[in-house]
């Protein structure tokens, strides 16, 4: 089957015709071959994540149903207390959104908060843990898909293992195309989901968590249905998770590992990505487009470029020119500038990236757009 | 493609290969084509509920990602505050779910539990509500899968609503096959899940709520993620769920909903669930079962079956010998009595309920369980 259209996006995202076929049986969710689908399933995520063996303290993958805010939800729900004290660092709105939900519960937080895309930096960490002790966790969004910046997750690791602090990950639209171990960089838990790097289709997220941690909170959780210490309980002793999990999502999840694996894990994905992240800029720099961030700080999994200062853009225009040509865009999600955000994650290769370079020259052109590298021809485009 | 196994459940349950062959197309979630997905399986569900037109209060629809429980959880984290008290009506796992879901939260509720399956009864609800003018809620399951037993919704809704309580129903396993007007009974919020009656797959809840209760719980609910409130505010000013929803099982769900209504709707399901329900307790009995409960509460979902009284019959053994022939049962829940349970709901015809007889013949025959109707080969059994 043809795909269209193809999603630029940091997921959902394009999945391989092998990961949706996957979804063609239906499956008991309590029968034993489900059971080790799910088992399968969470020893390759600690594989990838560098836990699966080894000396130390080791970790337990806990799927839960939902989004990725679900599981970054069921984290903080699972293993936050009154006596704890969350140090969030922000900038953009996933980090803002962990926040909030420290802010319904009651649970004592503080932030630093760097504004729409500036990165949190390790002299600022220290700082904030050493001026309050009463720090005990530090939260922190690997890639901010807002901007789509790669924060500095090793170095502010470091810090927070050096000081004492529980380092909380959430990398959801890195994890699986961004190497890490979990053990190495002495992280607490660390999130992610199915739709992301992995390249499955939505329907779950997962926490992988030192097991000590979680064998503390029992009884943590305000929400029965986010309690992961209740689902990694019931996991181990049944093979089944506590409620009906997603299982068409989950069977694409085992074909996406099993594909994921095949193109070398973390650093066959690592080099695509990276690939069409560059080739993608170039193009794009090509036509005369900037990126929101300095080169350093671009990450392989999303690109914002900044709205060109032209008074016949609009994106919702731009949007559906570029769709009606078989690509889906992103939109910005910055307060203080107008941009755009295009994804170099799932089933892309150097063949969509031209393909999609393409259709934004083409939509430029038909919205009459003068870009540098861009051939307006407003004749042609009274015609289309 | 040949379905194999069928599933004889409660749901997950056996879908048609269109509702699977709908999930073979990736989407933007925040793309128009989606968004009118997801308006479009809203209207639906308010339209089999009654409620989608008429005077009186509106209702809404806000589906959820996650699990059925999860729904459930979600509209008890928005609807109820520190001002509630909720009778919780218990006859099985479902209704202890509800109580826990309460308890963690701290939220103000008393039980009537009838143990393992006894139905509640209108007269004692009204004894209970006349007794204490605090409790502002009442809490019911309409089918308890636990022992397959239909709850008498009507006559309990009339005396809640007679007595100004409001009413909140899990009707999980038993919406889009049992007729519910929410209106006519004055219900104040219902949950259902994709992958029950309406037969699709797994991974998100709905729930039907009267909107001026939603409008009053902004700010209620101590989850993000759970919170209907914020969910259903942000599909009306945006068409989009707030985050990822499991978009192939979405898409599996509109097909699943045109199916439904194909097949004559509440009414059309209701008479092939009964048919079903029919044929497989005359078969089972023909054999020498019996039913757990008698027969004016036996659903058209799920009937639970006493385990033989016979030294050869182990669930497991039996459970895998049917499995070898294509059919998944289900395992008994009840605390009391052994048991297991058959399924009614799900892509099931005639063809298919006649199949597992004959499944489960032979795997008495096999296990040398010899019943009423059924002949026992001990020397074959030996050599399977």
């Amino acid at each position: 089957m043809k795909q269209v259209p193809y999603l630029l996006t940091p997921g959902p995202l394009t999945t391989s015709a092998t990961v949706k076929a996957a979804m063609q049986q239906d499956w008991g969710s309590w029968d034993g071959d489900f059971n080790r689908l799910t088992t399968g399933i969470c020893e390759r995520l600690l594989q990838v994540a560098g836990v699966a063996e080894g000396e130390g303290e080791p970790y337990a993958c806990v799927p839960i149903q939902g989004s990725g805010t679900f599981a970054v939800e069921a984290v903080l729900d699972t293993l936050l207390t009154s006596d704890s004290k969350t140090l969030v660092l922000i900038n953009g709105a996933y980090g803002q959104r962990l926040a909030r939900m420290l802010a319904r519960r009651g649970l004592a937080h503080v932030v630093i908060d760097k504004g729409d895309y500036a990165p949190p930096l390790p002299d600022e960490v220290e700082a904030a843990l050493i001026a309050d002790p009463g720090i005990t966790h530090v939260a922190l969004i690997h890639c901010e898909t807002s901007s789509g910046i790669l924060n500095p997750l090793e170095a502010i690791a470091a810090v927070v293992s050096r000081l004492g602090r529980l380092l909380i990950v959430d990398s959801m639209s890195a994890f699986g195309a961004l190497p890490v171990n979990l053990r190495e960089l002495n992280i607490a838990a660390l999130i992610s989901s199915a739709n992301k790097c992995f390249e499955g289709v939505p329907g779950f997220g997962f926490a992988l968590i030192r097991q000590n941690l979680l064998e503390q909170a029992a009884g943590n959780a305000l929400s029965l249905s986010l309690d992961l210490h209740d689902q990694w309980q019931y996991l181990k002793k049944t093979g089944q998770w506590r409620f009906t999990p997603p299982t068409h999502v989950v069977a694409a999840f085992a074909q996406a590992l099993q594909e994921h694996e095949q193109e070398g894990g973390v650093a066959g994905r690592l080099a695509r990505y990276s690939r069409n992240r560059d080739r993608l800029v170039a193009g794009m720099q090509a036509m005369g487009f900037s990126t929101l961030l300095e080169p350093q700080w671009l990450s392989p999994i999303i690109v914002t470029f900044l709205s060109p200062q032209h008074p016949e853009f609009e994106f919702m225009r731009f949007y559906d020119e570029v769709k009606q040509r078989g690509f889906l865009l992103y939109p910005g999600k910055l307060t203080e500038v107008d941009s755009f955000r295009i994804g170099c994650i799932g089933q892309l290769f150097d063949e969509q990236i031209d393909a999609v370079l393409n259709a934004i020259r083409e939509a430029c052109e038909v919205m009459g757009v003068e870009m540098m590298g861009v051939a307006t021809k407003p004749s042609e485009a009274n015609h289309v």
